[in-house]
């Protein structure tokens, strides 16, 4: 399975927790991985609409990494979705481009992933919060696999985020069990 | 009731409703509108954070007016809240700096209201989709408002889209009443 991961971090210089995975992520097979940031900068108009596509079709699995802010993607990662999806790119035949394929989500999140639930101080799941991703996938004729979740960002120890990192390569390497998933 | 209205739009070059609303708007008393791309352009890093914070200081109400791409905000609007919001520019006192304030989201959208329920293709409220910046609000303390859809944007005619204009110069005037915000 080709996996396509697409890292957006809008502040990367203060990471910790993703650019562990990101680090992690790109040591394993059949994995290739893109920096938003790094490639494009902060401009939103900049992408390679058509090399970014042509990586998307090779791919498929397509993971959104991204640490979670306001309840939602980086600005870049929206640009991207924006800018490379638009109209998921459809075939002559009418049908997506994407469709079929995979799409992870993958996020580092400040509060522990147990607030993230109607007992939890934000009341919500991240499945309800990040509906707008899954419906997209869903737009696109793609899987919407199961979330990664990274909690517990802000503090986290070197131990923490070992753990996390351990969990994520088991992720793209498709030996994720289900209950660990959440940690 | 002092008003500050955040547009964002990535393709304002091809909008006919958004920019139909925003001409309307500017002609509103007591409201201020801000067009980000036309100030800041599409770099996410480029705003002048003291000033845009000043100016939600100083209003009643927050409005973001944006067309929903992929079931979210336009990426500028992402990078304003991820900059401008940051911290929520917490009070010498522990408080944000938004408290008590208002947040009217104003959305245009291409398929018709309708479709954004159980019944419609697409199964999910607005609500439940803007999510996010429902928690967003109250992370700030701030209210979240009922969403205002100018629905069918696309193929939307000149009556369609003079009907919509109407609608949001009511909203604006805290005239609309319950059963205008849908047509």
């Amino acid at each position: 399975m080709k996996t396509t991961l697409i890292m957006s971090h809008p502040y990367f210089e203060d990471s910790r927790v993703n650019r562990a995975l990101f680090e992690a992520a790109k040591g394993v097979p059949d994995v290739s991985v893109r920096h938003l940031e790094a490639i494009y900068g902060s401009d939103t108009r900049a992408f390679d609409v058509k090399a970014e596509q042509d990586l998307l079709i090779g791919a498929d699995r397509i993971v959104f990494q991204f640490p979670m802010f306001w309840f939602s993607v980086p600005p870049m990662l929206k640009a991207y979705m924006d800018e490379v999806l638009r109209g998921k790119f459809i075939n002559d035949n009418g049908n997506s481009k994407l469709d079929g394929k995979e799409l992870q989500i993958a996020i580092s999140i400040g509060a522990q992933e147990s607030e993230y639930s109607k007992k939890g101080s934000v009341k919500f799941t991240l499945g309800e919060i990040l509906l707008p991703l899954q419906l997209g996938a869903y737009y696109c004729g793609m899987t919407f696999n199961r979330i990664f979740a990274a909690g517990g960002a802000l503090g986290a120890t070197e131990a923490d985020i070992k753990a996390h990192v351990q969990r994520y390569v088991k992720l793209l390497r498709n030996e994720l069990e289900e209950d660990e998933y959440q940690i």
